[in-house]
């Protein structure tokens, strides 16, 4: 594995390629084996690696032993460790063995099935596993390709709102001009992702029309109707066009329900888009229990659900499935001459090609990601891993809310805790800054990771379980660490 | 590694991980020893895999080695083999051992930096590894962050012409308002990559104001300045407001070369955004023979190429360069409470947020690959991957150009030969016809791969010489090929 010199240079030699591939995984074994040793949030100042590489690239190569040395060196410390067992921050991204297995065949076998010709199990295997998924979650027979709709696999949510908003967009301007555009309006509540908006703006929404919906503790932080309905009501007064609602099961802040029936019939009574955006969520609704709250579907024209947050299925995949794929691919659709197939049109009909399901024209084989993940552990073994972190969550919340200390601020949906510190007799403003300083401390152990959402004014601390690797231990520690710190702060007066 | 019982499941049990992921490995290994046996381009009839495939996800998971062999037997057959040596169709995609490896990290070490603190490891490789490649490249200190520009990696081209359209836009709107929008016109050639319109059309570029300028054989498919110059005159007069220009060097269809710095001027003069979307030829210009292409890069406002292309960098992975980071960062920022970093926002103003600087939140570790690619194989190296590829593209030109039935289309500029079959005294139609006929029995024989342009009415072969694997004895059977095609076909009388 020494330097190479240029003449003999073969950068797919199978024999290599097997030897330093081998000391790549064994290399992230052994980082499993020592993730729960490093800081949870990497405890680095700004600058630190850019001043430590060269100016320049090498001129020459190196050894890939030398490569991971450097990595273990200066990389490692750099790191926030998504993958330690001690990371509750933001929302999961499970790595697993199976999704492991899945990228590196991806990667490897490494083709581009931007069209069917281009590599047609590879389109083929995604209609399945879509499908699959589909099922898995409930979803109705409209959005599978069985029942005239269909799935595609995006890296993003943001991906997949911008190209349901396109096709909402071009739908509507089909009818009323070019210029209609200025028009359009959408509508999320406070509690929907930025992605969102920015997709939104990407699109060409005028900012103007951008309708942020004001929820409340009463619907636990939850979308209705009646206030759709009504910001609907006062656009079309106005002479202006609602375009698209989006629905979001699970948010980013909260953990939050939007009530998706009641949504689907203020959509359908004004003809506007209706998505559902299950990124986080979504992942539980293969249990039954949780299926509840994707109930009215059927009334909505594209949903989306990540299964690189709580899937086992490591970055990126995100599944988006919409019930009338003509509308999307009327948006997104291209046909330049070097992508056409000679000598095989006649039997493109019955092909889906997948360029027109989505921003770019190249694409990655993640199907076989998702495909290795619910083959290697099955339905029955991904509900046990929902549930697991769902129990754990449980736990929490419950020991949360029975110390007299602590407040839960919003009931637990799925695997997120919203919670905070809340002495009696403090101040609010000392409320707040108690708790920043509180996950400040705890963030600065490096035993734990966690994130913040302010809500109606209060700081909250977010807990959210859910990696691959997290242990009932480690849910107490961390209960165990938010005590001493609070303990910490009280003490010295806070 | 038999089927999983629910109560022990451990999805990234190092043990099992390295054990598992060696397996993956050894079968990837053997794929690449066995990848010429294959037909090139699948020999498969659609909904082939479709029916294979159970209706639904199994319920018990099973064990890596049954998905394997699966794998094995359901899977490569249906594969369009890109790694295959005789894979000349499109442009390459190229897999490598140390783009595998650093693909192998990403996925492994699972970390997703849209902000800083997110892993400021690998904000600050990723601005570092650009910098080399911007080093490489030759390209001008503004597009450098010591410069005062900046790069980042996205998946694709066409997302980085999204990212800058909107940023373009948004710098125009704000000075004429949102309902500019409707005025706002973007010219390309009729070479320009499908990809440009579709993103232009994505961000709200009113259709009408999408401007295909015409190309031709004197300036080699090239867009020239005085063309350009002639649209955005009259675009003026008619009111409206000249946007965006994307130049492209090597073209799609033609590997045809448009001039940058004339085309700089008019941009400079006329206050239009220019891109230069070099994602193929972009990496020749490691190279300081193929810099001059790139001649004029002063000029423009941003600039891409995709490593996965043609620079031993598994799918995906597009560098996008900008002279000025903050007209993208206003278009597309987002500031949700959730990604706020609690105790660290003093240092805060030295670092990059990515998530600012491309279309979706989320995103991958995409910078430990090409930096993985670059410390193992070196800029000396990378150029010697380049030189070989261009080597045997010059000579199947000499060939082809030396055999009297055939003819050089287009002069080549890089690794892309365009040409057809041309007996004398056939027919234009029939000489149409039968270069169809010969690229489909080329491809249905499973020797080799290549895809067509047309141009000026002439349907042209396309031969892409760049796979990892490719070595001289591939590109000489691929003319002995087209050889024999050629043969068969004259002789019945075509």
């Amino acid at each position: 594995m020494g330097s190479l010199p240029l003449e003999a240079m073969m950068p797919l030699n199978p024999d290599s390629f097997a030897g330093e591939s081998s000391a790549v995984v064994d290399f992230l074994a052994d980082y499993y084996r020592n993730v729960d040793k490093y800081p949870v949030m990497a405890n680095t100042q700004p600058g630190t690696i850019r001043k430590l590489l060269p100016e320049a690239a090498p001129e020459l190569g190196d050894s890939m032993d030398r490569i991971l040395d450097d990595v273990q060196r200066d990389i490692l410390p750099g790191l926030t460790h998504w993958q330690s067992p001690s990371f509750f921050a933001y929302f999961p991204a499970n790595a697993s063995t199976a999704g492991f297995a899945g990228e590196m065949l991806s990667a490897g076998l490494n083709v581009v099935p931007f069209v069917w010709t281009a590599s047609p199990v590879a389109t083929e295997l995604e209609q399945v596993v879509v499908d699959w998924m589909a099922s898995l979650l409930g979803l109705p027979e409209r959005f599978h390709f069985k029942g005239g709709g269909g799935g595609v696999l995006h890296g993003s949510t943001c991906e997949a709102v911008v190209c349901t908003l396109a096709a909402a967009r071009d739908r509507a301007l089909s009818k009323l001009g070019h210029e209609g555009i200025l028009k359009l309006v959408v509508y999320a509540s406070d509690q929907t992702h930025a992605t969102f908006q920015k997709g939104a703006s990407i699109v060409g929404i005028p900012p103007a029309n951008f309708r942020i919906l004001r929820t409340s503790a009463n619907s636990g932080y939850g979308l209705t109707a009646t206030i759709v309905q009504r910001a609907i009501e006062e656009d079309v007064a106005r002479g202006l066009v609602p375009l698209y609602v989006c629905a979001t099961v699970g948010t980013t802040g909260l953990g939050a329900i939007d009530r998706v029936r009641e949504l689907g019939h203020v959509a359908r009574r004004y003809g506007t888009w209706l998505h559902i955006d299950a990124a986080y969520a979504g992942s539980a609704a293969i249990c039954p229990e949780f299926q509840g709250h994707l109930d009215g579907a059927e009334l909505a024209d594209s949903l989306s659900m990540n299964p690189h947050k709580w899937f086992l299925t490591n970055m990126d995949c995100c599944c988006l499935w919409v019930a009338n794929p003509t509308t999307m691919t009327d948006a997104l659709s291209t046909d330049p001459e070097y992508l056409k197939n000679v000598g095989t049109t006649s039997k493109m009909a019955e092909t889906v090609d997948y360029k027109d399901w989505q921003i770019a024209l190249s694409r990655r084989f993640r199907a076989i990601k998702l495909w290795v993940v619910l083959r290697r552990y099955g339905a029955a073994g991904m509900r046990a891993h929902i549930r697991r972190h769902i129990q754990m969550a449980e736990w929490f919340e419950h020991v949360v809310a029975a110390d007299e200390r602590f407040e839960v601020v919003v009931p637990r949906n799925f695997s997120l805790v919203c919670f905070r510190l809340r002495p009696r007799f403090m101040a609010d403003k000392a409320v707040e800054a108690l708790n920043c300083d509180l996950l400040a401390a705890v963030n600065a152990s490096g035993r734990a990771f966690m994130t913040h959402f302010v809500v109606d004014d209060k700081f909250v601390i977010r807990l959210a379980v859910g990696g691959s690797m997290t242990e009932m231990r480690h849910v107490r520690a961390a209960w165990e660490l938010l005590k001493e710190k609070a303990n910490d702060l009280i003490a010295t007066g806070c």
